[in-house]
């Protein structure tokens, strides 16, 4: 099994209330069994969820924590998207979201936002975010493809960000070799393989944080079975980490 | 550009001082400027880093770690690669290597070992075997190529296992952005980007830990610069997790 993984090229600048899966199908060719990966920027302009900082009054929490170099509106955005702080150190706030991702500033980003002044959240439901876009192509083309929406998570002990699935649709996102053997038999130590998140991965080295691909098409992967990105999240009491 | 991800079939079961950069260009065409992604299993195996477990004998802190369940000289090897511990609950220990990855057992993994009753541990020196592969690559064939050797680490916060870059050669572990903008002048926050984790995630997709595949072929990323997977390692003053 051989995978292409190709950059959507020649999308337009995303509106709040387009319909991405249109937008998509227009500039690229989906086939059957292709794995749609969308960052979570595009998805998220889709959907209007982004906040004008002018319009934003920070808390005293919030000005504690951006401190002298911080934008403490910002901060509060975060604040306000975050249910727990998980590390913070200088403007670094490292938080969990109302999803159960831990990340920095919980998602919230000011980089390749609409307009100056401006931050993009993750989408309130991404997993609802990919099944729409699925549904709607599969009404545009008769296809019926996987979603993934991404995003840039930097990881403890290891430097520079991966992407990683915050959302899916018509794929599981872990592959489940519990109970499975190697060819000698013995038991595999690795029992669950997070494969949304490699195809996440794989999607981000086509795609370009200055030259605005906001996607990828991944072709050639088996996709099986359904899920929702919240299996990725670590149950807190198998979580060595909290 | 598109990335095509070839999985290395073929490659016969790898004895100690085998040729793998022979193996590979026996089994499967690489062309100028490939990433070929090895799994750490077999390069491990061929630079006969096995240990047989009936000729150790486990240390105190190693019976009263592997607990009732664990095996304690299992247990005493992870020890030996370790240069710290940070985690263990139950049989479960999440170590620091020679290297300073943190990963689950130290990288040391019984399954996929040449026999039963051996535990397969980390090259130690993984960039070193990449740089050799490279090399003799160019050799046999005229071509260059990057070389990535990759194995499953877990993360913190989340389910499942991705494929991480423990040795590199010929390509830049990590994607600098620092100082970029995006398109509307933004600067933007994921600054660094870890190409090569993600690469190894690309390929683990196409290797099947069960039926024995042990690397792949990355073929359309333009890879650039060259470095070594240390850098991949969040040097500890600015690592909010230790």
């Amino acid at each position: 099994m051989t995978l292409t993984v190709s950059p959507l090229e020649g999308l337009p600048e995303v509106e709040p209330g387009a319909d991405l899966a249109s937008l998509v199908t227009t500039c690229h060719l989906v086939e059957e069994g292709d794995v749609l990966v969308l960052a979570q920027k595009v998805v998220s302009k889709a959907e209007g969820r982004v906040v004008r900082l002018d319009e934003v009054e920070p808390s005293d929490r919030a000005r504690e924590l951006a401190g002298a170099d911080g934008d403490a509106r910002q901060v509060e955005v975060v604040l306000r998207e975050s249910v727990r702080i998980v590390r913070a150190r200088e403007s670094l706030v490292i938080a969990e979201t109302r999803h159960g991702f831990v990340c920095a500033s919980a998602g919230v980003d000011a980089s390749n936002a609409p307009e100056a002044g401006t931050v993009v959240l993750l989408p309130l439901d991404p997993d609802a975010s990919a099944r729409g876009i699925r549904a709607r192509i599969r009404e545009l083309t008769g296809r019926t493809v996987a979603v993934i929406i991404s995003d840039s998570f930097g990881r403890p002990w290891r430097q520079g960000t991966t992407d990683v699935a915050i959302g899916v649709a018509g794929v599981a996102p872990l592959l489940d070799l519990r109970g499975e053997r190697d060819a000698a038999g013995y038991e595999l130590r690795s029992t669950q393989i997070a494969v949304a998140d490699e195809l996440a991965s794989a999607a981000e080295l086509v795609m370009g944080k200055t030259s605005g691909i906001p996607g990828a098409v991944i072709r050639g992967f088996a996709s099986a079975g359904d899920g929702s990105a919240r299996e990725l999240v670590m149950p807190a009491e198998r979580d060595l980490f909290r």
